[in-house]
């Protein structure tokens, strides 16, 4: 059994990462923690788990959670995990970041749009960003995963098969997505108060919102040259689901049937990818529960554009299921274990 | 492995069938059908399941579908089942009718609510509600199981412990119950077009909802005397939940702690009923996606009322989940096989 | 032209009055305040006024306001208004109070339920209850007008025709009420944070909410007895509305046809109370937008109970609209003036 | 009083337009047809009318109609316009064609993406174009109306104040585009069944809805060369509400401040059109039951983008409410009687 520990378990990562782990059949939990809720049972705070995990909030304490637990969570706002952890601590367990501090290799990237100095550069070089369909022969070799946000992992699946072919104009990209509200997070605030954000949709941070570089610094490096692109989020009202709308320009002509099956083969080993038929397209409804990321592509032949649509739930793919999937591949498990569920509709 | 099929597998009942039965370690899947959908593959219909379950819908061949199955779910319009089985059937196979065919011992109230002859009036008396907290023992004796009503279910289960009381007044009983829309099923109908019954709330079929002698016929057989009581349905827009608020007067003071004691008790062997703390009322979120059905009670001392709260997800509790569960019993596994999801929240 | 100002103008309630008496024919915006947004634009807290309202939020000097004001709205929580107003100022100008500070005439009966003393108790005889349609003729003689509650006036307006009836007992009454989330207001809180309420529902405040002994007040008026019955609010995910579903044990057997008389009778002269047609039932968005009040009503012969249904649009019949509608009375305007928005619908 | 009728008054745009029209101050409603209802009452269908307006819908009887009103509007799905009005009909009244049939000058165009022949190509000369900001002038000429698109509305207004400016790339255009559900309108379809649209996205007609080639018409018109552009509409869990996000690439640098003040000055006459200041962009329940477009822009420096994002109401500015604000220029009205309705919210 995996001993796994999870810091900041009183949000909404955290508490989709105690739904899993605790289903997980190779998995028992050690510890979970949140600095507002000590001694507070779990089950008071979400009482879904009610009779089902009933452990205490603990006290943040790392060096003792760490002697406990092979693989430690954390879920945290950024500039706080990197304060957290350090090299003693990644020689006692393995570590999987929820947020964000780990994710951008460039370090002026990093403080310039977290506007905050990086509390432990020396970990950079040392950490692997967990986008497991990317990386999953070097993910394994990793003690610090920097798991990717969900924006993002939805984004670069939809257009990582063709990033690097030279048919496509990398500098055309444009990414349109919308997001469910619990991508908010559960934090009180008048953009997210119900009658507020229901019945409505808008963008937001426009042109400047945090996951622009974390898709590009990945775009690029499997492209092999430097990519800028747009990326629009949109708060949408639903409780769950992404829809990422990805626009590239083609600069020759290639059949759509031709890069499906690019995507197809692409993605030929990675079982929580599935690549729609011809003329269907994913919808939020379809991957909701699930670890799954659905991804259509269209040509649009009037404006020689390829339009490649990714949905996923933004809880698990683009955050705990991810971080699961992670946590299966660094301990050699098959991915899937624990994972397995199939979306749950209408939900 | 119990070899499963499904007779009616393309409405939402059937579907979340298939979903609990695909995820049951101990199920095989023989056979799915639908009139409308004859070979076309599941996961064309229903895209969650894309490379999950991927079979096509079969002729509704009863004989061979039997043949093959140790059990025939079958998620069919009342009137619908009762000409499809039989005793010769009944031989080869289990059969779980989620419809509402069997649920009512007296045909006579069957005939006058559903206003339809019974086409197999013999096999009612060879059927067992399937209501698993109350008949868990008989169950198991049973070839053909009358799973029960989604509103019946919240509204026993919140009734039951207190029912056979001197203390209460069983022929004050009025439940007052909303529902989501899947509740409606998957048919087209102006009701439940999105811009209809999306933000905004309504009582229907008032006074006539047809689990209303369901709920009676229950009772009054725990309660050793005819309870008559008012039922009033409401649908609320969401996709999924039931809560039952059931009002019913005391005629003798109480305790509310010796209520809740009395819940405790009743439910002690029931893994799936969790009655809430003092003071802590159901919310239908804490249940979605599971088979758990929450109660809360309050006493309003200044009317001397018991108000006992359920909640439960209608596809769920009310209707798949139930309809697993009453296979497990039959088939002498533990009740909760396949139905260990934790809610799922915020969802 | 009426001159009107209003205080604690920044919640939902004092927008709602701010929509409403700016489309008026007959006012003109005296002053707006809150205490948060001193000097703030109107239309930078609530963009939907951009260019309509651009006012900007001023000190609460309530005697100024009182001189260039010939009715001032107070929108703030209980136990602010008594502190607020006076004799002096009551001679100045009219106040409608939308809080709960004169709502009810026991002092006693307000300091249980509110659990504060009252600032001003010289005043609550001075006062009238706003609820239009009981009142009309006395409103006009006062100066000082406590607009009802949301749920209240949703109830009342439910059952006032048949409360003072012999065949009805007054004792057995329960009231079922579903409102909207804008009923919560605009602050921040866990319970109306959106993915804490959307795709939920649940009872709250059970047997304790400070509507009931309200509605009590006005049914023992009406009824001309003490009556205490049964008040159950209910969290409903949709932005506006309040469905009221009232039930009243019937002593003696009446037609609910005419039953059906007595509600039209009753309210032949109130333009904003519509009694449905034997069969349909009142659903919140026929309300949606607009002052009316819908009933309908069915007799359950089987319970000998009438099931009364109301529905109004929380803010406006229960709340800003019934406030101009008082105001309409207290100028001796038509009282529909500037309240004769047509329901919008879908909305 | 302009005597206006409506044909097809039972779907969500015909609808709207009676709400307008019985609300208009210089209207009077003659006729109300829908092939479906005849003879029914409206408020039957539309219980939101009950004792507002409780008219039957008559036979469509177009000659009559057109003898007793001054304006027809025709609400009515593509190639039925076409075939029911001539030149004779014109001579008798104005029409104003909510649907399709006259939108499109280029015939060819309109045969190619409706895959149907025009019915009365003769008359497509002898129509304008109603959107109001654009053609004022000239709209007040013609006795045939064709109001535009609820997608195009918005589309339009966003991007025409830049589109015939050198430095904006023309052949970049991308527009995202997010619609609450009217826009599907009242048929029953799966795709807008309450369960099967709530809490989820997707984009549907993906380079291939009909309103894009109107936007291309208007664009090219207004730049004077070809335009050919991508748009890609979404379905949003939502009643009400268009959000388009508009992107152009720039060829030169031009600051934000420069392209908002040339956005003012654009719609300096234009009452309905509001610009966002700096940093504040638009949501649709700002607009939300008016007849308003908000504009915000946003220049990305990064990729040489602007970002214009549009929002109206889907039925009003992209439906019935432009069709009024035509009506009133075409009688010399105020373009904005009748309209002056503040945005409802939260609603």
């Amino acid at each position: 059994m995996i001993k796994a520990g999870v810091i900041g378990a009183s949000g909404y990562v955290g508490q989709e990462l105690i739904r899993l782990l605790k289903q997980h059949p190779e998995v028992e939990i050690t510890a979970v923690t949140s600095k507002s809720n000590v001694n507070q049972h779990y089950d008071d705070i979400y009482c879904n788990y009610k009779g089902i995990f009933t452990n205490s909030f603990e006290e943040q304490d790392m060096d003792r959670i760490a002697e406990i637990s092979d693989v430690i969570f954390l879920a945290l706002p950024h500039g706080v995990a990197s304060k957290l952890i350090n090299e003693e601590l990644l020689k006692k367990t393995k570590v999987i970041d929820m947020g964000a501090d780990f994710r951008l290799k460039d370090i002026g990237i990093y403080e310039e749009w977290y506007n905050t100095p990086h509390y432990s550069p020396e970990l950079i070089g040392k950490s692997i960003y967990g986008l497991c369909e990317l990386k999953k022969d070097e993910i394994k070799k990793y003690s610090l995963i920097a798991n990717p946000g969900c924006y993002t992992t939805c984004s670069i699946l939809s257009l990582a098969p063709v990033i690097d072919h030279e048919a496509f104009d990398a500098s055309s990209i444009i990414v349109d997505a919308k997001s469910g509200i619990t991508g908010a997070g559960r934090s009180l605030d008048m953009g997210t108060h119900y009658t507020e954000c229901n019945e409505s949709i808008k963008a937001y941070k426009i042109a400047s919102h945090r996951h622009t570089p974390e898709i590009e610094e990945q775009l690029s490096s499997l492209a092999g040259k430097e990519i800028r692109l747009l990326f629009t989020p949109h708060l949408t009202p639903m409780n769950r689901g992404i829809l990422a709308t990805c626009y590239i320009r083609m600069e020759k002509e290639i059949a759509e049937s031709e890069i499906r099956e690019m995507y197809m083969d692409f993605y030929k080993d990675s079982p929580f990818v599935r690549i729609m038929k011809e003329g269907v397209f994913p919808e939020t409804k379809w991957v909701k529960g699930s670890n799954y990321c659905d991804i259509g592509i269209k040509v649009d032949k009037r404006t020689n554009t390829l339009i490649a649509i990714g949905a996923i739930d933004n809880l698990i793919k683009g955050a705990a299921g991810q971080g699961i999937q992670n946590m299966n591949i660094i301990f050699g498990l098959d991915e899937k274990t624990g994972l397995g569920d199939i979306p749950i509709f209408p939900a």
